[in-house]
């Protein structure tokens, strides 16, 4: 087995030449820019679609224009197992957001390929399109295309920030299919399918800090949101004696530091969680340095890769607003709320990337994802699911996304090792 | 005594006349409108001048067109006593806000007259010009005026908001001397008052609340003000995890909060004391549900009656700023500082005021006040003062202000009793 994995490690030039091919022709001024759906997501699949090719690996798109590069296995009818991860990027983004996962995804089944394993079910490498919801709106169109769990009227209803062309004109244009799409059935069959392996670069500090190279997935968060909570109290002179006043910053920031102190007593409890307001502001018509404040809203973002936690914490929110809106003479109108799922990780499949990492003495630990990806699609789905994050401290969505290489092939490695023992 | 006090209660038509003429002639729509050094405020103080003379009182003007309406004493040279307030409003305010003060004066005066007291020193009504800051954006500039305490510049600086023109251009037309003025010396000389005395409509709640007719002033607040606290941390990825996050609106809802905190503790100890955030902002232009918060902007406005808890706060306020930018890894940068000085009251004019209102069996309270008003530029110079407030729960600069005669004809019977008593 560890042959396998010497195998790929050799495979790491293969890697570096895609990233290269990808960064030269989709570069615009510092940033990458690949918007979903475009000549340049069609470069970057063409690419890889090429490479698997000359890997010897079968190659197929399905209606959502979907990249499927396949090393078959002996029995054809077995649930495959997918690694993948989508090839668009926001406009001045980095060049891995996406592409990494597809990449290792390639560079494991081309090492696994030299190594003359022949695996006992499909191993299938898979570019995704249209991740980066900026571009469209909707979430995961690629993935959820593929699994049959695309949102109906997207595909007319979505249009492109850009062109303001919809969604199914776009896809036409890369290849896809639209009205077979819209037909049915699904290219893939989530209950047929083995696992969903994605690796990741990491969008935050925390490897970076710690000095680890990769993460392993401990889960998406789910969240519940609020776009606009409004408080309202009432303008008053700044005089006002304070058992008169129904002052509505004060009241906010109270509210704000309950739930920071929520989350800081959750998080010493050794739960997972993040919470933020990213919004808060007072009325701009209306307030003054001499006028007790009237209206404030802000805006609420709490999440957790634990699913009894979300729901504990959307109760706790319901009544810390309660008792602030009480103790504070004031309305809090919370307004409406949105909730996402958590993306759940395969347990077994997470103890195996564990012990894969610890095997081959990579230093490692559990990390929740901060934001969603593909396999946020692949596990609402219902498929095994497991995620890989390789060290970058500079944030996503930016140019200054970095790798290094060898991170990238640690995590290859660690998925590469468990395809070798778990598909064989 | 409490005869004069009789004879003063017997004038209470002449103060209802007098409102209502200046209601006639200066309302726009529902509410008031005299502008500072307009042809409505020239009424005001001529309305008050016929009446005067009507009264058999001397009537004057000085420099800055402020009217004065005096009962002689029996010695001309002795420090006279003024009572009064001013006759400008803002556009669109009440018809007491100001004009109150005046009109106790001249009500006052004519019941002593009445009561056949020949004062001992000059008493003295006085119609202050252009209260309202508003129109000039300089406070208290008849007053100040008279004390000769007018700023620097401010005569040929100074434009109203409404024409353009200045403050100098503006005072000629109304009868002023605006070169007079300048030169000097100025009208009233601080060390020779006996002390200004000001009946003044309350702006806020409390007097209606408590079921009280009239308050005692219990002090002009002083303050210090930040017009723009900035607090700035990183902005980040929804899902960075709390021990890196640099977040500006948690580190300004904490200090809001311990802020809040300090009031209350301040309170319980019996201070006088109030706070005011009426501003609270994130950036609009980078601000957004899905990020941490990278900066806030927000004001503050700490004040007090009592001078050495103004100066404490500052010094609790900076080291909160401290205290909260170190545990919340933020930048706070507190911007320009300003501060207003205490307007103290009187003690023995406090005193004495109590006990006219228990002897006259009119239910009080202490009462700091809100706002500032001509008081505030007498105490500021040195000048023993004292205020009464008369119950309004409308607050003021509105046309829903109000005040019941019976409230107002006590406040004005407490301080006719202590004229009575003080320069008989």
């Amino acid at each position: 087995m560890t042959d396998a994995v010497a195998a790929i490690r050799r495979r790491q030039g293969l890697a570096e030449r895609l990233f290269e091919d990808l960064a030269t022709k989709t570069r615009v001024g510092r940033g990458i820019r690949r918007p979903s759906y475009s000549p340049e997501e069609n470069f970057a699949h063409d690419l890889c679609a090429e490479t698997a090719r000359g890997l010897g690996l079968e190659v197929a798109r399905d209606a959502a224009a979907n990249t499927y590069m396949t090393l078959p296995g002996r029995d054809r009818t077995a649930p495959p197992v997918l690694m993948g991860s989508h090839l668009d990027s926001v406009d001045q983004g980095g060049n891995y957001d996406g592409a990494a996962g597809v990449v290792a995804g390639l560079t494991a089944l081309a090492g696994l390929k030299d190594s003359g394993l022949v695996p006992a079910r499909d191993l299938v490498a898979m570019g995704v399109r249209a991740e980066e919801s900026a571009w469209f709106q909707v979430s995961y169109v690629g993935s959820r295309a593929a699994l049959g769990r695309l949102p109906a009227g997207a595909l007319e209803g979505a249009k492109r920030v850009d062109t303001g062309r919809t969604l199914a004109q776009h896809m036409a244009e890369c290849g896809g299919d639209p009205e077979r799409l819209a037909k049915g059935p699904a290219h893939l069959d989530p209950t047929r399918l083995r696992a969903f392996l994605e690796v990741h670069i990491e969008q935050g500090p925390t490897l970076q800090d710690k000095g680890l190279p990769i993460g392993i997935g401990a889960g998406i968060p789910g969240n519940f949101r609020h776009p606009a909570i409004r408080v309202t109290g009432a303008y008053g002179h700044v005089g006002y004696a304070r058992e008169y006043r129904r002052d509505a910053v004060l009241a906010a920031a109270d509210l704000v530091t309950r739930l920071d102190a929520l989350w800081r007593d959750t998080l010493a409890q050794g739960r997972n969680m993040t919470m933020t307001v990213g919004r808060f502001f007072t009325e701009a018509e209306h307030h003054a340095l001499t006028k007790v404040s009237g209206a404030v809203e802000l805006s609420l973002d709490m999440r957790s890769t634990e699913p009894d936690l979300v729901k504990a914490l959307e109760a706790r929110f319901d009544a810390i607003v309660a008792e602030v809106a009480a103790a504070r003479r004031v309305g809090i109108d919370p307004g409406p709320r949105t909730r996402a799922e958590v993306g759940l990780m395969d347990p077994a499949i997470r103890d195996a990337f564990r012990a894969n990492a610890h095997e081959l003495a990579i230093a490692h630990m559990d990390l929740p994802s901060p934001a969603g990806h593909d396999s946020a699609a692949f596990s609402a789905a219902g498929v095994p699911t497991a995620m890989i994050f390789v060290r970058n401290d500079k944030g996503s969505h930016n140019p200054d996304e970095r790798m290094e290489m060898a991170d990238f092939m640690d995590a290859t490695a660690v998925m590469g090792l468990w395809l070798a023992r778990n598909a064989a």
